[in-house]
């Protein structure tokens, strides 16, 4: 099923309504947002099968991964409702007024108010959690923002399930018109149009880094220009110090295998590149990390284009100076055509593949630092520990690192691990990057390329901050204020009062 | 006393650095950071009066502002200390595993880290408070950033005299070598090579939106963008309701006088745009504002580019269609010329100056919505509360908004009410816009193009967060953890664990 591209005219109709929206979704209570995303969450599960078996059919994702990922995203819309509600993220202060102090100090407080209608492009690897009801978009929502999401072009009639359940939901909880709008583009001009429309106050987008970047540079170039919260992946780096590498190798060889090759490789969080110091144990992991990757079969991609970008940086990849095969699957390279998938739409299969290189190759060859997208890891060989460290600190910004380190191995190694630290948004140590749990600490986002500002997240409720600006009322009477910020506290909410936190009354 | 610009290997020595400082001071405890706040604002002190009289002479402000600024500055350095000691910035928050959740849970704690060196850039207007050991740069220390200072060439030496003030303290609290530097260029190149060196990873401005703009372009335009955040001013709309006008015209207007000529209109917050609704009590306001403008005199402004671009704009604001002059001080235009004024360094006078248009201007012309640097300020008369509606509306984002404005008048307004709220990032009832309180329920910033990015303000220990960003930490051990993020909770600090805040330990 194809959908038709947008007009200028349609978009700029979507768009004015969205505007109308925002100025009465605003005043609506914390409360009233947060059942408005419990209604959407509700209207998703009822979607049943029939929205799965879209998924998969536009995805080629297994059935188990496609509802796994459908009860995330309602999670998400659930906590996050309740994280909009408790209302922390409102970051709720007061000053009270000092008459005598010269000059005299006035009352002051502060709370978020939305920025406006954030528009939401969804991934393509994630149709549900990160797409059309997705993080950005719950988030928009628990900021106060109506919200317009461009459909994925690559699961089109997924999202336009989804888009469903959400106008159901504001119809079943009397939102305003204008509070959601599904807008189809497959070119470039809807995206556009839409980032530069001057109705838009934010942006909220997960994908490539050409995408992105695109979408960051267009908000920075309008008359006003906006927030660009692109989260636009990385290699993940992962360290393997000396000490746990001696006692661990097969073990990390064995977890790493299957962090690189889950979902056939296509996460963000995907391990990129692993690196090490020539040992013995490093040939051990190398070895066995190959053995099972050998093992491993090659599953069916999310579309043809992914497919066809995964096999061309892939080869680029391993036609680089000093760069070296390890092992490929064993099924052989035929796998990677159509005739031998299953999926009857005819998906293209991913070949789980292991290079490796020496660290002086990695410092020369800006290639090797960018990401392959798919189930492809490259290994570093430094010489020494020095070197590692010289990789550390020339690896652009990163979602996550990764440490597989003892103890003895961090408190020995302080320039290496600071170094591994200041490049990532999430530093994990002897586990895998792959999986990304929901919850308040999570960090989803890192230093740029990984997304476009290190200081917001899009995973975790915290992610509600990217839509919202503090605005402080001052002078104003108790009756008068809004709800969060009256001294006798109604919502019962933390607020900081004359720099102490506190849920008490002011009195 | 004039200072060679630095050349480009000079900038370049001193964010080498900058680098080199950062690895080492990001690692210092907050007391530390607060313990060398505190010595810097004890420095500051002790430079005694020969302080005050190098910036009298630089910036022709007088010696009481002048005192009284210092003070203020030396307020932000002690109470952003111990902000930054006290840590509910850094927004700790922790959720702890859950093993046998499928998939399980990791332990995953996160905090914020510094973004790495900040080029601040001071303010002409506020030689201390916003310049070189100002807000911004107070910010940044308590981040666990290093700071680089471009000092002001028009009070270059009064930030001479503050620079070795911090350089001073950072020697007495052993900071690392490149904590602080202190760099002039009084053309663009200096400016431009400091923003787009690789090591400077924010930069914090307070000025123009020519200057403003210009750095966040810059900031944008890097192979890795940096958040840029600049205040570049606003009109600062005051909106005078019928029931509050009718009953205090005469009140408000003595009140107006005063803000508007208050520090030769020299503030970002100064009100340059006064609307009401055609009427009686409008009439009397407009004539008891014009009165009290004649009757004050005009003062000598901050330089003579200042005085020439006061001159410039107002006198072009007087020759758009449709506005009309009110008044202006009565002291003789010749007040406008150096001759006539008493500072011996041959400072210019700003005259105050008050004009009046219609609504249907203000809608028509985007001249009259710009800035006038200086004790000017223009009366726009609404036909209807419907016009003013529109007025609100079609009004860019401004620092603060102001109602004057009786219960009634609110309740009955709620249209111009919220619209007049989402301009602004202060929003003032019954007051002056002139006047920044410091307190951390300030907001000093909004939407564009009052600041580049309306999700922070400047001024208030919240700035802080401006130049730091999150990092998650994920199944790390406790031992290995930062202080701030233990289980035993070291430090006392407020923590979010599992969605609860609290200052007590994991167990």
């Amino acid at each position: 099923m194809t959908y038709k591209d947008f007009s200028a005219e349609e978009i700029d109709a979507v768009m004015q309504e969205a505007w109308d929206a925002f100025h009465l979704y605003r005043k609506f209570s914390l409360k009233q947002r947060a059942a408005f995303m419990k209604a959407i969450a509700v209207e998703l599960e009822n979607c049943g099968d029939a929205l799965i078996h879209t998924a998969m059919s536009e995805t080629n994702l297994p059935e188990a991964r496609l509802r796994g990922e459908r009860a995330r995203t309602i999670f998400q819309l659930n906590s996050y409702a309740d994280a909009c509600e408790k209302a922390d993220w409102l970051a709720a202060s007061i000053d009270t007024a000092i008459p005598d102090k010269v000059p005299p100090k006035p009352d002051i407080r502060k709370m978020l108010v939305p920025l406006g209608p954030v528009v939401v492009f969804g991934a393509s690897n994630f149709p549900f959690a990160y797409s059309t009801a997705g993080g950005d978009t719950a988030s928009a929502f628990a900021a106060g923002c109506p919200v317009i999401v461009k459909a994925h072009p690559a699961h089109a009639q997924t999202s336009e399930i989804v888009a469903n359940a959400i106008i159901s939901a504001a119809e079943k909880c009397d939102m305003p018109k204008g509070i959601f709008a599904h807008v189809h583009g497959a070119g470039f001009e809807v995206g556009k149009a839409l980032v530069m429309h001057p109705h838009t106050k934010a942006v909220g987008f997960t994908g490539s880094y050409t995408g992105g970047k695109q979408l960051f540079d267009w908000g920075n170039q309008r008359k006003e220009p906006i927030p660009v919260f692109a989260e636009m992946g990385s290699v993940n780096p992962v360290f393997l110090m000396p000490e746990k590498l001696t006692a661990s190798a097969n073990e990390i060889a064995t977890m790493y295998a299957g962090s690189i090759t889950l979902g056939v490789g296509q996460f963000c969080t995907n391990p990129g590149i692993i690196i090490g110091v020539e040992s013995e144990a490093l040939q051990t992991f190398v070895h066995d990390l190959g053995k099972a990757i050998q093992k491993t079969a090659p599953a069916v991609m999310l579309h043809e284009g992914i497919a066809a970008a995964y096999k061309k940086n892939k080869d680029n990849a391993l036609l680089q100076d000093d760069v070296h095969l390890v092992a490929e699957s064993e099924t052989s390279a035929a796998a990677e055509t159509p005739s031998s998938v299953t999926n009857p739409d005819g998906g293209f299969a991913g070949l789980p593949t292991i290079a490796t290189a020496t660290g002086q190759a990695l410092l020369n060859n800006p290639v090797l630092h960018q990401e392959v997208f798919g189930p492809y890891a490259i290994i570093i060989r430094c010489k020494d520990m020095a070197e590692m460290i010289e990789v550390a600190k020339n690896l652009e910004g990163q979602l996550t690192s990764t440490l597989m380190a003892t103890e003895n191995d961090i408190i020995n190694n302080d320039t290496l691990v600071e170094a591994v630290k200041n490049i990532c948004g999430r530093f994990i140590l002897n586990s895998v990057p792959t999986g990304v749990e929901v919850c308040l600490s999570m960090q989803h986002g890192g230093p740029f390329p990984a997304s476009t500002d290190a200081r917001f997240g899009s995973v975790g409720a915290d992610g509600i901050k990217r839509f919202a600006r503090p605005i402080a009322f001052q002078n104003w009477s108790n009756n008068l204020l809004p709800d969060e910020l009256k001294d006798e506290n109604p919502l019962n909410i933390w607020r900081t009062v004359n720099n102490e936190l506190t849920r008490a009354a002011v009195l």
